[in-house]
């Protein structure tokens, strides 16, 4: 074993992607033959080292290579993909987890300060069941057990079932939770899915939580009129107070400093070209790092809904759809990744993640965690068009192994 | 035979509510057996009366009394109804004519100083094949043969074979123009169908013509992009760029004066929550009775949404669905109009017609042409719950006469 090698990562995300890819993209999606060669695969990349290997209750993958501290450094990631995917999402952070290990296994003779354990995720993308994040939410102990064990794929196979056919017991998943025993930090490399280090023409940042999420459906409820008897100032038209939120959202979420707001989709019923519109839903997602000011953004968005609706004479209704908490990362640890960053290239930047990860879910288990982002090509993922530039590829893995170095001995000396 | 009795028209609206309705409303369905019962059933009615009654070449039935002049007063109306449709539109109109027609015939000893001939339209309600004012536009001259001819119902039977069933052939419905040869005036009487004379607290209003119809949608195309990882500024959203339409066609069609504007449809794509809206289809109907209007209300709205679209950084493209030009009707009989009415209540409105009427296609083959306007209950048409007072139904039948009147009157003037 030599020093870190940066573009052997890059070598194998391309060896890994022609053995599980196609002409759509990646196909490991979680629990299937492609995602299972991967794994078999990945534990072919990893002879040579003297690490301990198991899959957990939950089907997690744990490499661990033993140090003079039994406290642990984790290093994560997820083999794992959507179907017709793209060749980084997940991969990257287990392959520059793997070269980090070698990196360490080589410095430290077999014995790193801290002990060091690369874990691959089960099902990060939650594809097949539409429950992302299953193995390191099993870990961390937030599953929910009963929504779980009723999940079908769309061939109707229960997620109890499928898991049976590779081994693990759902009732039992949550017994992956011992795996953070000892754990002292956890650090995730990924790329962005966004535009923002593109936009600044950065290839790094230093990532500060992942946002809390309110998501929403709105609905406005007005009265269905002739297009052509029914003057302007007697309408009560559902679709203009649902179109005045539209630019709303955006004064909200500029007010709120880092949170984004999206109306992804509106209907219209009758929908039709001759009737004003009687009932007119439309979603809310919005986003945020701090609670405070997402419950801030989810407050204003009402009240602009309800004062709306009071001027069209209409009425509003809202039904919550999904909500989970921001999950800030650990000051000291961005600190470090910041300064990793600095050193591999001059110039770093934090920012918020909006996609959840499994970093998340280990954030959220009290484990002081941080992740660092490389820039994305077209703010693309979930595509076959995904990608990054190699020579960011590159310092993404020595700047994230620069860290991995920093944390070991921030370990050391809490 | 004795003077006028609007409470007998009431009456046998009941009487044909009965005979052709259900628990649903009226079902007088154009070229259907219901119908030809209320065809049947109106041919009963004005017997006693030395009337010529024939069906023109279109299925138009005609009911004439001649006159000391061969110019003619025409007054139309149709007995066809929508399917679950009110038990006042369409059928009030004829039977009001029935009414006038006794009163007439009473009055001159069968022998009035011009011929007043009363049509009932066939299927002006186009509720089987989609395209309203059948009878009267084969009779107008306007209506487009190589268009009606592949119409089909929702049994896939074809119009011409439809019509043929009730012994009309489809190639000589225009043969049915005839009918308007010496026509000197045409009365229309009608619901309003609209909430403006209830507003107004009014019982009748005459009607300045039909609305010319601009209907189009407008697509705006930007871009898809993650709603937790997309900053705002960063975003093409379709959305955001139809939402300010609606505003903004408020804003159009008020300052068009009596114009209206209406986005009666939504569709978004991809539609989920976690995405900007890349494409965003809207439909915008408009109506003015100025051509001059109508055309500046639609370049208004091209410039807005090109605005919209440059300032979103999306794309935007209209394609037109229908337009139909405005049919104002004739000033000195909208002036006979508002007398008949004052005379008979004190208080009258000028207003347009939003939906369209038998009357515009009179109009627009060259006769002087006006209608008249009761006020409806709700605002509602086409539906079971339609309804007017009695008290304004018999008003409407008064003054509807004194019109009559007054244009007999004004044809043997010119």
């Amino acid at each position: 074993m030599s020093a870190l090698n940066p573009k052997r990562t890059v070598a194998e995300l391309k060896e890994l992607r022609a053995l599980t890819g196609d002409e759509n993209g990646a196909q490991r999606v979680a629990f299937t033959k492609t995602w299972l060669t991967a794994c078999a695969w990945l534990r072919e990349k990893v002879k040579g080292m003297p690490l301990e290997i198991h899959s957990d209750a939950a089907g997690n993958m744990w490499f661990t290579l033993a140090g003079a501290s039994p406290k642990c450094l984790l290093i994560g990631g997820h083999i794992d993909s959507v179907p017709n995917g793209g060749w980084l999402d997940g991969s990257l952070n287990v392959m520059a987890g793997v070269e980090i290990l070698r990196r360490i296994n080589a410095q430290y003779n077999g014995k790193p300060p801290v002990t060091v354990r690369l874990v691959n995720w089960a099902d990060e993308e939650g594809a097949r069941f539409g429950k992302s994040l299953f193995g390191s939410s099993a870990c961390s102990g937030n599953l929910n057990l009963e929504e779980a064990r009723v999940l079908k794929d769309k061939d109707d196979i229960k997620l109890p079932d499928a898991l049976r056919e590779v081994g693990i017991d759902f009732e039992k998943v949550k017994d992956s939770g011992v795996e953070l025993k000892n754990a002292a930090a956890y650090l995730e490399l990924h790329i962005e899915q966004g535009p923002v280090l593109l936009d600044l023409d950065l290839p790094l940042g230093a990532v500060l939580g992942t946002f809390g999420v309110e998501r929403h459906a709105i609905t406005f409820h007005g009265q269905a009129a002739h297009s052509g008897s029914t003057p302007m100032n007697r309408r009560k038209d559902a679709f203009l107070a649902a179109a005045h939120m539209s630019p709303e959202i955006y004064r909200i979420a500029t007010r709120s400093g880092n949170g984004v707001c999206t109306i992804g989709s509106c209907t219209t019923k009758p929908g039709i070209v001759t009737s004003v519109v009687e009932d007119c839903c439309i979603t809310l997602d919005q986003r945020h790092l701090n609670p405070a000011a997402l419950a801030t953004m989810l407050n204003e968005a009402k009240t602009a809904s309800e004062k709306f609706a009071r001027e069209g004479n209409v009425t509003v209704a809202w039904e919550r759809l999904w909500q989970i908490a921001p999950r800030p990362f650990n000051d000291e640890l961005i600190g470090l990744c910041d300064e990793a960053i600095r050193e591999t290239y001059g110039k770093s930047h934090r920012l918020p993640s909006g996609p959840l990860h499994d970093a998340a879910e280990v954030a959220a288990a009290g484990v002081p965690t941080v992740m660092m982002f490389v820039q994305s090509l077209h703010g693309i993922s979930h595509n076959k068009i995904e990608d990054t530039r190699e020579e960011h590829l590159e310092l993404c893995v020595t700047a994230f192994d620069k860290l991995a170095e920093k944390t070991m001995t921030w370990i050391n000396k809490k």
